[in-house]
């Protein structure tokens, strides 16, 4: 293996944990659609907030301002694993571990989404074989079908060499990660060793931003509703005691955990000071127990300050280097075409830096070794 | 003034900034009502999640159990400042910025709420001036009632000596804290020298928790959405420019800033990446800029991991200690009569211990010092 090195830390084998692709199947499924998620205009609509800029956009003169139009232009970066190993190679990343990006399977209804769980699983299984020491990925699966196509997805996936967990969003299948119904989906990747990586997409309801929200771009629901979407679905888990329920069951929360290394005391004092909780919970786990045995963090929190946080909260050996490619691209256009690396990658390896210095041990750690020995990206021990 | 010695730290001055009271004649409000906030069954109901134990428990044959019982029972640490004062002593906390607890005065109307605020801020002052050294209190605004009867509460409020700020919920005149109506009540504290104290009441809508948020007792609504709730609120208040536009406002945010600290990187990343504002906001100060510069940050977050990413974000001379008092007592019955301190309270004084050392100047800082130096909390200079 080639030993690679990063404008910010040397002699380290980058990860990129958080790197997502939209498989050309599934491009065409959102192609065929007219409400969110879908492809218009060549533009990708994900969001609830972006179905509103429809409207305003569609009864504006301003058609010609690029932000009067919704959504994101659908990029190759979106779509095309050659663009993926461009922006590897640009940053210096030596494997990434694709995943679907939101919403991924969650507006199929149960007779659709098994075979598309299986013809994305298998696009992302056809591409890392064209580059196996690459490309990794995290599969889908048909949470919206009966637990027998679940269960025949995750066995699908653990059949497949490339694949390291699944992605899932916060749903579950409609009632939120705290679903009794759940356990058995939880206890089956748990038993074939695949991670969840638990990622936000419904944010919190629009309402909340109050009146004026789109006077600030997509920054509150992108910037706030996702990680509090996160750490609301995980804060369910623990009460649910799906950890003590599912000892084996490992977890990467997207976004350095939302806000849940920030909050922990907080929800450890909740608890504690709730008679019934108390009570009920009496030989549980705390809260940081769970953090550091069951919880791996990402490291795309775009800051030192909350990083830090995150190490404290799992443990430096738990942090996961990711660039949550290819969203936040820079601004300028032209930034794509030439050497400059993407600030949104640059914020989230210097705050590794920052955080546990230039080529230390901990940084290597973040920045991929952690990913190597956690996900087992060496296909000879797979 | 007398040297105090804490548990934690030595020689400190201890001072706690996060410190609640219900003056008499609110309570007489409460009493008189029949929807919440009020006080039924000499219980005390302040949140929407309690209004749904009332039905859950007057249907119930479980009245024996404690929990099934709504709210909490209004005992004397609510109302009383001897209480309030024993409180103090046992914890060695030598002065306490007193403040109305939630829900404040939002539920009154224009012309019912001038009168309540002077009466609740002339009592909170006449208790002050029976212990001057001890206690300061951050007085109410009528925020239902017109822009002159909240400029009259201002300069009521800036003429009582012990008087150092005004505590705010997050509805501000019902449009939020990025109303631009907003600005003249912004500007009127500033040149009053009156902080606000930022304190959640109203969390996030009670759907968002799922369908099996009663199983969790209040932790949802309290340990997430409480500090959720100053998050966007404050984030909203970056986004309107209210912060440059106001360079003199100082504001405390409660339970250190919710997730400020946090998702301060991602905000700025949200905003770098959003063309809209990134244009719109050229020249603007960063989020840390604010952070630094007109945020303080109460300690009431129960670890150190925390404590660590807020004094990160604001600087240990921006922390202020607090207690949250008298929320959160212990849970058996006779810890409150004997010696034992409030593990509450223990939880946040340790968190300061492990975050930046036993008897530090740091220490001595967030425990005391910043509130005397930041409030002024020596009547010679008021």
């Amino acid at each position: 293996m080639i030993t690679t090195t990063t404008t910010t830390t040397t002699n380290t084998t980058t990860v990129d944990i958080h790197s997502h692709l939209y498989p050309p199947a599934y491009v065409d499924l959102l192609r065929a659609r007219s409400t969110i998620p879908m492809v218009r205009d060549n533009r990708i609509l994900l969001l609830p907030a972006e179905e509103d800029d429809t409207s305003s956009s569609s009864s504006s003169t301003a058609d010609h301002h690029h932000h009067a139009l919704p959504g994101r232009p659908l990029t190759s970066d979106f779509t095309s694993i050659d663009e993926k190993l461009l922006f590897m190679n640009k940053h210096r990343i030596r494997i990434s571990v694709l995943s679907l990006a939101n919403p991924w399977l969650d507006f199929l209804d149960a007779h659709q989404s098994p075979d598309v769980a299986r013809s994305v699983n298998e696009d992302f299984s056809r591409m890392c074989r064209l580059h196996p020491d690459r490309l990794f990925f995290f599969g889908v699966l048909p949470l919206t079908a009966s637990l027998d196509a679940i269960r025949a997805s995750i066995a699908h996936l653990a059949g497949l060499a490339s694949c390291r967990g699944v992605i899932i969003g916060t749903l579950g299948i409609g009632k939120g990660l705290d679903d009794p119904d759940l356990l058995p989906v939880f206890q089956s990747l748990a038993q074939a060793r695949l991670v969840i990586f638990l990622h936000p997409h419904s944010g919190l309801p629009n309402d909340i931003w109050g009146p004026r929200v789109a006077e600030y771009g997509h920054v509150l629901p992108l910037a706030l509703g996702f990680p509090m979407e996160t750490t609301i679905a995980v804060t369910r888990m623990y009460l649910a005691r799906v950890f003590d329920n599912v000892p084996d069951l490992r977890i990467i929360l997207a976004h350095s955990g939302g806000t849940l290394p920030f909050l922990a005391g907080r929800i450890e004092s909740c608890i504690r000071h709730d008679g019934k909780l108390a009570h009920e919970h009496q030989g549980r786990r705390s809260v940081w127990d769970v953090l550091r045995e069951q919880i791996y963090l990402d490291a795309v929190i775009y800051s030192d300050v909350g990083l830090k946080a995150a190490i404290d909260a799992s443990g430096s050996d738990s942090l996961l280097f990711g660039t949550d490619h290819p969203f936040f691209p820079p601004l300028t256009t032209n930034a794509k075409e030439d050497e400059w690396e993407w600030e949104s990658v640059r914020l989230n390896a210097d705050a590794v830096v920052k955080a546990v210095g230039e080529g230390t041990a901990e940084a290597k750690a973040i920045m991929g070794d952690n990913a190597v020995r956690i996900l087992r990206l060496q296909h000879e021990t797979s």
